[in-house]
């Protein structure tokens, strides 16, 4: 990684560092799949008047003009195309316009990338790849689905090579409860001033919460108690019990947040912990709430956040209550290549070349390569009949492991170049050892 | 397809379509490894001087601009962002920036979105994913190397779910030898007008030989000959050497094509043809090319096409030539899906649906749904204990084959929705048929 990105913020990978990537991106879509998540993907561009539908936003939006059209729709009209900057909003779009097409819940997942004009930095790209699964009914869908994507979203981290992980699990209806409780009515702004602990202190949002939301003293100890607990166990429901502050919403939100607790430690054990101090700031979320941090990487922020939304989209009168995920997958990739976590067996598919003995003999190698290409064997045929030793020397560059010789008889050997090993083979039936097959991704 | 794209030009699929193109990049991708191709990506933006770095292009270009910035570059600023409308330039780009660290020839294969702001048509939209392969060399790329990419690219054609195709070739060096051979020095305005012969006739071509290039009738003609050849086999050299032209470059040229006329029709007999005619307008290539049509949709114009050129991209002294060629994805499955060429057998992944007769087992079923989605069988939970009509009834919806139960005492049956057979099962074992694991693609 002594490379820097030609332009920043976006970065780009050489095919060895592209190979852990995919990795992760085969392991993410093998992991959905077998849990019956659809793929989808969407267009890169929506409106702006759809990007900002829901008002202001904190994202910094790409907008789009042809080069070559001289009377632009201009920054203010809402028909101007831009790029997405996530995947949550097309995906709401989607689900409006084709809910004649689905069925409910649906439940999807979508790789893509996604572009935001921030200020890059360490785990913070303008161009980066998301991996969400979302699952949407029409009307309502089941809290267990919460539960459910808790679990989903575990077995996909702990399948990738990365270190262990922590989610870190909050309800919505938790905290607003308890701050409606204690007589803190405005519980987004609240909530926004929670969301700053991490950065600030709580010193310092005591203070918020009393000169910005009128708080006195014992409210903003009660508040700053409750988001000060954090179980890895179902616990907690006695801890805040134990602030006596009751409240109907309150009651639902605990046992909510016990359900995806217990669970979680049950099929997840060690991966998952109740924090009642994540908020997930000015998104719309309205029951759990997911953040995901490396263990010694916590710095890096969270590499997977989500939560439950009572209104994904709206038709009408219809709507679309979710509940969804979404892995940071270049905030990954970026962390696991930076410091690498893993790294791949080799640069190239490739497991054996076919070398030439004189150049007539390419469209017989190609024969031989045919053969060891229909089980899977990825091979190359040399592209001329240089002195073997040259020949040799390429695979050698390029980390083929294995070089393949036909005899002026007909016969025929491969020779693995990391032993130095040769023995006859016959390309009907000869095959590398597994681990050769393909490039294999190890943790390191 | 009764469903049109909400936004002109850019095209979304449901998740029954999204499988067939699934099916399409996956083939696509194991081919390509299969013969040792390397995966990579570059970022969705260059620059716009980059872009344009080869003068005058015939494409409309999306620019970016944040839309909270207020100074922006401007469209005239080269530092200016736009999307890519290509492959080729970013790829040209990225081999010069990491040519320290890729062994050469470097043989990739590149898989994205392009963008391109133009009138939205049948085959052709402002969003589209392309598939390319090039191998390029740092100094000298063997000529073999254009023979074995029309082979590679037949294999993948092949292998996907679409018609016969046409892979039609000819050679710059040919034709252009050809022209300077009959005294037409113009080689490049001559491939121009030839590049018109199918949408304006042979009559108007010739005309705009005579007004523009200065042509003789007998010049004229002559070109139009050479442009009339097309033979599935090597005897087009025969039916060239008739027309009495004498050339160096020419010669080169017949040599070349025959080369790769002659490995195609024995590697992938009745797909290849010696097209003459073939000229890639505005395209810098300097020797092979190549167009594919499917036989039967000759009218959705090309749908893979490519050419090898001197120098792809140039660093101080050091040049890099390659070959390559981009498949037009969305193109293809655009009209496999408009068509009905092919369909996938079900919308979702999952095989099984874990039934639930009570709430309180489904963590139970949890514990089934992973055995069976250790052997790679996809499988959904039910959400909540319904009546098991209503959770079949789920099942069915979603085109899910299999539903499950756990009795009472513990014993597990499961049922073939479709013929209602219903059997005992070991959640240890058992096995759906291989035709039910995974959605299929259908040739229709």
């Amino acid at each position: 990684m002594a490379r820097t990105a030609s332009l920043s913020g976006f970065p780009e990978w050489l095919p060895q560092e592209r190979l852990v990537e995919l990795h992760v991106l085969d392991t993410l879509r093998r992991t959905f799949e077998l849990h019956g998540f659809s793929s989808i993907e969407t267009r890169a561009v929506e409106t702006v008047g759809q990007l900002l539908r829901k008002g202001e936003i904190d994202k910094e939006v790409y907008g789009l003009s042809r080069l070559q059209d001289d009377d632009d729709a201009g920054k203010d009209d809402p028909s101007q195309l831009a790029l997405h900057f996530d995947l949550t909003v097309p995906f709401a779009r989607y689900v409006v316009e084709n809910a004649g097409y689905l069925s409910f819940p649906f439940r999807r997942y979508q790789i893509q990338k996604v572009w935001r004009g921030e200020r890059p930095q360490e785990g913070r790209s303008r161009e980066f790849t998301q991996a969400d699964i979302d699952v949407v009914a029409d009307g309502v869908l089941p809290f267990r689905y919460d539960v459910e994507l808790a679990l989903v979203i575990a077995e996909a981290l702990t399948a990738l090579p990365l270190p262990a992980f922590k989610l870190r699990i909050n309800n919505r209806k938790l905290a607003e409860g308890f701050y409606r409780g204690i007589g803190l009515t405005d519980t987004a702004g609240v909530l926004r001033s929670i969301d700053k602990l991490e950065k600030i202190g709580a010193g310092a949002v005591a203070g918020l919460l009393k000169s910005e939301l009128g708080a006195t003293d014992e409210q903003a100890a009660k508040a700053l108690a409750l988001a000060s607990i954090r179980t890895e166990d179902v616990s907690f429901v006695a801890r805040v019990r134990a602030l006596g502050v009751t409240d109907e919403l309150l009651e639902e939100g605990l046992d909510e947040l016990e359900q995806v607790i217990s669970a979680a430690v049950a099929r997840a054990p060690g991966s998952v912990v109740a924090d009642l101090s994540i908020a997930r700031g000015l998104d719309y979320y309205t029951g759990t709430v997911y953040e995901t941090v490396l263990v010694g990487h916590e710095a890096l922020g969270s590499i997977c956040s989500g939560g439950r939304y009572d209104a994904l989209a709206a038709k009408g009168n219809r709507t679309f209550p979710g509940v969804g995920l979404s892995i940071g997958v270049t905030r990954l990739v970026s962390r696991i290549l930076s410091h690498e976590l893993a790294t791949a067996s080799r640069s190239v598919p490739t497991a054996v070349l076919v070398t030439l003995a004189d150049e007539d003999g390419w469209m017989a190698a190609q024969d031989v390569a045919a053969q060891l290409r229909a089980r899977g064997i990825a091979t190359e045929v040399a592209a001329k009949a240089d002195k073997f030793g040259k020949q040799i020397k390429y695979a050698d560059r390029r980390g083929i492991p294995f070089v393949w010789f036909t005899e002026p008889d007909g016969s025929h050997q491969v020779k693995d170049i990391r032993s130095g090993e040769q023995v006859p083979a016959d390309p009907a039936s000869w095959m590398p050892p597994a681990a050769d097959l393909a490039p294999t991704i190890t943790i390191s």
